[in-house]
């Protein structure tokens, strides 16, 4: 091939050439739609006879359509140069030498780093709508328990009482931010490298903005250096993606956690858990490990991204590009399924509220709102109520008869701040009610129901907000693979160059 | 304390708590401020009685004001529970029980994560700044240079004809979009835990909105759950932080390459660079080989975060909080150098621009212009062209005399073409001029000086932008603190309660 | 210096080079040794004339002395070129010229490569005693509890009854195989780079043995530039590290739990746990999430040093020196922490064998013993009795009385085999007895205690030959400082040159 | 299934069970060998009836013979519970209730857990055996090059002479330990946990040594929870691998860079570089990207195995199984591609002996050799040689004709110490020949040829010794898989049984 004399080493068709190959059901739509928009362009300022771009189109379209049809498109000799080298010789193949006439002004540089933007935006448009749908599975969830009493726990013991909603809520606003994050940096993956060829631009008149459009790009990627050698969004892509990674390990810890023997708050019907293959009484809750496992895929990708990036020339170069990203998409598939899972797992859950309930009545997770009391009713300052509280506990206080336990708390408060102060039996043990407290924690995003239904309201708005870009965003892509099939047709159309 | 009745073991005194006093310097300050912040705001929901609150914001005064002039304001005795209960101890110490009445509607959770968000916001700022500076010395180097003639590069061999401007062009834009991103994040920091308490909120009237305001917060983190576990904001901190290095350190790895012996295209005064201990003929560019190794720093903290984060339970814990983030303040420090480095190299650096030209002139980098020209002047398609031209070259064409060069160009044309193809040798050494090249080179964002210039104006009003924002967040909290100030003194002045 | 006109750049200073100095205290005792045994060897080989030897000699352990001292040994100008160079201009100080005249056939590089690999040796042996302590404590532990009785679990449900001392001779197996790991490692780093200068040699006739000796070292690191450059050991050292982490945060994870509200099988007195500063009930094992989060410490690091090598030229650079094992030194000190708190929390702990009993009677966990009896006594393949058991587990069957009981189990035969089996009532409750079942699994490594002990003893013995194995290291160690010191006394001594 | 009384969720079907299949290919000789062993164990020691024992193998062999001819031995209903519950079910197909009699004292989860061992051993193998390839091809390079001068390099600038032989040399150095670590982690792979059944052993008499020596293994797994769970001999595998990806990486950064038209040292023929799309000059030696980004694969799949194994309980799950060792397989692949590459390049490699010695003619890489003689004959204390060479080379002096530069040479002398010295103009341009400087480099590891050959001698010692022990293993392998056949054809037999 030009300047080279000889066929490339069969090592190289081996392990990096063919290889290449096994991928081509998934880039060969988006190298046949790069390639129409730029033979429309080239076409249209006149750097391509039209006759010629029209005879390109058509063999576009017969590709095209033979590889919907499931045909092998691609037909390769013992040795070649890899994927696109066959895809232009197809082309040579049907045409004769004006097969090979489209690579103006463009190169494998420009075109792989459109073709993995491309790929990128649609797995994250699927990828957000099914965030979309384990958020509003998620809200569905909490939204059915802000009533659902239960501990609240740091440090894994139950510190004060709280609700199913409430803790719900707090995980899906977390989650939130990572699918809003991931949203964000589609914008980042959104800009056409097109036209900057091997990086270094053309002299030829092209219409960078025209390819842009019609492959639903909402911008150009500026210099063309940057075009080709940058892959800082698959960064952003891989970090969000980890951020939501993150997210779902720590859900699925939980509850996994909460669905075990020792706690028996949730349950899964029978098809969403396993039996073992050898214990029968067993009921393992494995697909929250499921979720876990995956979620972890994504870092260990943008580690392999991060080591690969780093320290290459600012220039083209294999590892600068396909290479870089291949570990992304199996890790966004990976992620892709623990989102998903992690929605059936939602919707499909059973709650077992009175285990709930009894695990907090038995908890002492009311001693704040005991402590909170002798300060606001009391007068004590509340390290002393804390101190008093926490020596009455230690001591079984909160567990005598009524009117002992008064008198035992009676007892501490003295010892800590040299004044007895009896709480009557009837108070003390309206203090300590559980429901109460959740009743009465209506501040600081606590999980009184009316505090926490305003948080779902205000996640269910953002909801829906990302679910509209997204739409808007998908709705652009079809837009675009209109305004494409048009633009070919134009182009094949006889009487239009007239009239142009 | 409180139902303990022993004090902690030495060696947690030894390995936990003690080591939390080595970073009182830096934590301090923003405690006392969360601390005043949160008393001003018991006061004025009247949780506190006006005196109490007064005093203990007097005594937050007197510390300040001893940590300002340099003295221990923490003496720790031999066994102790760390900063914060040292820190409450000095209120009791100087106020007798009254000085542990401000531990109201808040907890070491909710205070601990507004602290990290607070020195980050600090950090962030400061990175900001650095990162504008660097780009602006960035543009003005590349400005400078937009005519500047060396070879661009791919695969590290020559390609086209490009510039120094052109190529600094592309990664200020892959910079840029660093710092933006490191910008964004700075909002996701921007929310305001306090009143989370321990991560479930609280029965007590508390103005959340009024502290947050106080502490220069544009919001609060609504769920106590969320407000408390959550470090997604690290996560999209370090991977920006990241992504930046990740520029860097390419950066680093050209300019120290074209710095080298065998390229001579970049110098350095002797003042920024270093000789050898045993090598006496060394002047090293070693400054760039410290960017590249501390921008390689915010990866390996955001693994360590993200694998601490993993599969912690979405309620507080030691490793979710406080030991999560340790790893990220010296790598942002890390990078922090890396960018003030680089900014100080780009200021100074000597552009040897005769070696680039001569080695441009003999690199054969015009050879694309060349089969440009055979396709929109002869006809051919390009793939022909391509090949004849790359026949031409093996050959050594291309070094040969005029009249000779013009005519195995024309036998290489014909044996792809079948048809001869002579062009006038004078034409032939035009096209192959580098820099009538790149004056050509207008589209696609190439190194032509228009399209550069273009490119450059459009990067300076985006770090413009940025710069704005940077300062809009700077005087934010300057006015937050200078609110907080009146605050305290509002409580304290004795008239003013009776007007409230 | 020499080739340079001009002090370094303020910014040098002020990032890269006075920053050195604060490790100074860690580093000069081992340069100070280096440099001895370096003297020494030129002085033996005569390339030093022994007057001058003695004196850099004479200097040299007067500087170690002020530094036992605790004396400022470095007095740091406003500009200098870092440590190395202050340490050496200390010599000069007190010597004139003949000061500077050790540094011949060394270099820096070499010296550095050999400091680093000194001190890591020094936190390997540290760290490899602490390890053998742990282990010590974990098997004390395991075989006060062979007999204990708990569920042994998968996917976090009841599985098979089990034994304290199985699960921690399980853990314990893999903690020691990364003990050993991390001591192999020790091997690797125990090469001398001194002599190979820049990483080109020298033509000098020094004796690279006789300094590796001096400084402890059981080998030299054979080619110049491999001994400079490489890191490779820092990657074991780090990763053995990593899977010591990775074990820790597992048994934090279970230990953990197992001593939350839910499970109550374990404890730990008032002095290991913490209260809460607003939930007065609260006593948090929060040590294990300490431990848990500073054993994921060597995986950042790992990932630090694995990026900043990538890509790097083989050859001496700043970056691939001492930057990039500078996240070692943190890394391994808080993995270190993680082995000192764990194994106090082992000697510790409180079993609460009650709990775990009532646990495991409750769990089901027998049912595949009575599987098991179905195949051997009644004939069943196996797949069959686990069905038929299952189905009459699902059933409720097991908690009917026992004839009951007996009876629906042979329905459930009857469904899968076509054929009722009854067991005697009896019969089936001593097969369904956990005490029973621990007894019996004796195999495939099964918790009963015979095997348990077994296993206990082999782990014993192998934790022996590691503690050896450490001894002999230190020893070794130890000896060469006793050479050192005659070496030096031998050089000095105003007789033995004649001798020699 | 047994307790379970639905199908799983097809969703469980699509994402965990189904995709399972795909790797059938590659999991079901193992699996079969696995099963063999198992059920020839349980035969002899009687826990089978021998008639059922022989079933079980004959159809055992049948799938094996089906799955060598390339026939489906799997035909998946709709719904199922992934690959070992339908292979246990064509078991049942051909045999009836007996096809299920196998799974006694085993489980799923020792049995993934021992496919893993098997399938990494055997990647070991392969992976080792091309490491060794690369090393011969390394070594017979280096000893064709002993002599080839060219420049030594440190901080990318020349340093002092060196050969290219001595670089392969340090490289290969670092290499083989890589290679000596992959084979060393072989022996942690090497236990089998077959017997541990789900991880709590079995009350069942069975030969656990048997089955592991049937299966080519040279010991077992002793304690059941740890043969189940432990994955740290992945760590371990990953960790040697990374270490070897990053010597990769550095040695193709250098080759690379030297084969580029600034240097031009090395080039490789038509057959191993490429060319451009676009550009028809191009010979790109893009290989050497491709093995240095393959070469960054291991890094990333080891975060990716350290953050799933991450505080998982230390009992059976399946993100602790086969998901945490999923990413493993086409990282090593990864790596294999990058060595096998990394070979044949070096195979190929046209070395430019001219060039480089042009280059390190004009590198003024003799300034040590001169201050070193001005040390040795003329007295000076190194530092004072240095500074005055030093001056010397910026003043230009050793440009200049000789007897102009041996005076100012004796001026700079005379500056430093107060006193000229002139060297012999002679003497002079001896001192600073590059080639007697190499010839004199034979001390501390430098490229003198002598000392260089002493080093290869002993790499081809090691890698000799390695490639014994990859041969000793791989005969193991083939004679275990002898020794299973005569022992199924031994429970087959009709006669054996009697005679045993």
């Amino acid at each position: 091939m030009g300047c080279l004399a000889r066929d490339p080493h069969p090592l190289l068709v081996e392990l990096l050439h063919a290889p290449q190959l096994s991928g081509a059901k998934v880039t060969l739509p988006y190298l046949l739609a790069v390639d129409a928009a730029h033979v429309v362009m080239l076409t249209r300022q006149r750097l391509l006879p039209r006759r010629v771009g029209a005879e390109l189109l058509r063999v576009n379209r017969e590709l095209l359509g033979e590889l919907r049809r499931g045909e092998a498109v691609i037909d390769p000799p013992a040795s070649h140069r890899g994927l696109y080298m066959l895809y232009e010789q197809a082309f040579i193949d049907r045409l004769g030498p004006s097969g090979g006439a489209a690579h103006l002004a463009r190169s494998r540089n420009d075109i792989g780093a459109t073709l993995a933007r491309m790929r990128l935006r649609d797995e994250l448009l699927v990828l957000g709508q099914e965030l979309v749908a384990l958020l509003g599975s998620g809200l569905c969830l909490a939204s059915a328990h802000v009533h659902t009493a239960m501990a609240g726990f740091t440090h894994l013991q139950p510190a004060q009482p709280s609700t199913l909603g409430h803790y719900l809520a707090g995980v899906l606003d977390e989650l939130l931010r990572g699918a809003e994050w991931l949203d964000v940096s589609y914008e980042h993956v959104d800009a056409c490298p097109m036209g900057a060829g091997a990086g270094l631009g053309t002299s030829l008149d092209i219409d960078r903005e025209l390819v842009a459009g019609l492959l639903g790009f909402s911008r150009i990627a500026e210099n063309a250096t940057d075009a080709v050698v940058s892959r800082d969004y698959a960064i952003q892509v891989l970090a969000a993606a980890a951020a939501v990674g993150t997210t779902l390990s720590r859900l699925a810890q939980d509850l996994q956690t909460w669905s075990s023997a020792a706690y028996g708050f949730l349950g899964w019907p029978d098809d969403l858990v396993s039996t073992s293959s050898i214990m029968p009484q067993k009921r393992n809750v494995f697909v929250w490990e499921s979720v876990r496992g995956r979620a972890s895929a994504p870092a260990g990708a943008l580690v392999a991204l991060l080591m690969t990036l780093k320290g290459l020339p600012f220039a083209n170069s294999v590892d600068g590009g396909g290479e870089s990203t291949a570990p992304m998409w199996p890790a966004l598939e990976a992620l892709r399924t623990a989102v998903r899972l992690s929605c059936t797992l939602l919707e499909r859950v059973e709650v077992a509220r009175h285990r709930m309930l009894t695990f907090l009545a038995d908890s002492k997770a009311t001693m704040t709102a005991l402590a909170d009391h002798l300060v606001a009713a009391e007068g004590l300052a509340f390290r002393q109520a804390h101190e008093a509280v926490g020596r009455w506990v230690a001591r079984g206080g909160d567990v005598a008869p009524p009117t002992a336990s008064a008198d035992s708390l009676s007892t501490a408060i003295e010892e800590v701040t040299g004044e007895p102060r009896t709480l009557a039996p009837q108070l003390l043990r309206t203090i300590l009610d559980p429901q109460r407290a959740i009743d009465a924690a209506r501040y600081g995003g606590g999980p009184a129901h009316s505090t926490t239904r305003r948080q779902l309201r205000g996640l269910e708005r953002r909801v829906a907000g990302l679910d509209g870009r997204l739409r808007q965003r998908v709705g652009s892509q079809k837009k675009a693979t209109r305004l494409l099939a048009e633009a070919i047709e134009a182009v094949s159309a006889p009487g239009v160059e007239a009239a142009s």
